[in-house]
């Protein structure tokens, strides 16, 4: 499972260097996750109202160039591995040709307690 | 009533132009709020846990210098108006002996289902 | 002069009342000013590339309902007035036909040494 | 090489599930970076005055339980490998007695051109 999106730098997504800030990824990819979601059909507002939270259990992301304001960012995100328990993204992100980062993230279920549940079947469909 | 913390500015809070991006302004408002709450010996996160949510009615914010990461902002908070409806704070930015921006702000306080209640006693005490 | 952009909500951009933070409001009217100026032809990462730098003067936002991760923003930008010296935006944010909030600021121009320019031609068509 | 810090978690640092976003972790991760560096008694401004710009090569973290507004967080910093090409800092964060989460990050250095630079040697004393 696979799904793209793009975005378009924001100018108070870079910093002094002139690039984008490097904690910003991890906002790329949130957005990413919920639109990828999306494009399967599901709402990830619904998801909460419907007791159903998603938390990150870990996540990383390795830079290789800059991205600057004036640049649209092409995310690639892919499910690597879905299992009752946890969901295993990767995102890689181009400016153009060029790739510019890649992340990796785990996330994780829980309910409106704050207690680990089984993700929702729709979510983790190949179990 | 008044109160002055002092902030450092963190690397992310600048942008592009090297300079504090604005609207982190209203972020230091937010903690300069905060902090005035602890020296008047009350703690927001209590608030909120017996249902007293402050919320943002109107903010506003004029910029005379730029602010940069190496700078220490001290921010003179003051209340300017408290009523049961609402508290009125004004906020001076300065660096050093210049000011770098004067804000000013109106909350007022709802319980947990979002409708409009009236002040604490502890945030309105001259009335 | 007006331009109308619609912006989903970043399920970060809420904060632990669940609603889209104040402060964030002020970073969706700087993505509607470049959208603006995109919209009338111009790109802002070039400008500052040729030296032209818009920096806020003054901003203020009210806030009359909020907004929630789910919700998809319409914000209407219109230019209240242009001089060489400074532009005057207006924002009114709807969520369907609901207004949530209603924005202004005061933009002005400076060059890449921080000196006060004038107004690019491009920018103050009216005069 | 340790260095402890202590942040109090910002309200709008927090997101709609009432914790602290995920993403803010790198903030605190790089105001971490920045207090070790004045601790050695370095000033990162001073850095890139002179032409030294870190950065960030890779950044990852594992959350273990949800920090909240009204939490005080309590970073511990570690270099746990520096050489003239990069620094490897490690972060535990704790909340009173509870680790909250584990970072880590590679940081590089390149000069105002973005080009690659060796480290400086006040950054990377043991070689």
């Amino acid at each position: 499972m696979q799904n793209t999106i793009e975005l378009d730098v924001r100018y108070y997504e870079t910093d002094g260097q002139g690039v984008v800030h490097h904690a910003n990824y991890f906002k790329y990819f949130e957005v990413a996750r919920v639109e990828m979601l999306k494009a399967m059909g599901h709402d990830y507002a619904d998801l909460e109202r419907d007791g159903v939270f998603l938390v990150v259990h870990s996540v990383g992301c390795k830079f290789m160039r800059p991205a600057r304001f004036g640049d649209t960012l092409r995310i690639v995100t892919e499910v690597v591995k879905a299992t009752m328990a946890r969901i295993e993204h990767r995102y890689d992100v181009f400016v153009g040709s060029y790739q510019v980062a890649q992340g990796q993230s785990v996330i994780a279920c829980i309910d409106r307690d704050g207690n680990i549940r089984r993700m929702p079947e729709c979510l983790a469909p190949e179990e």
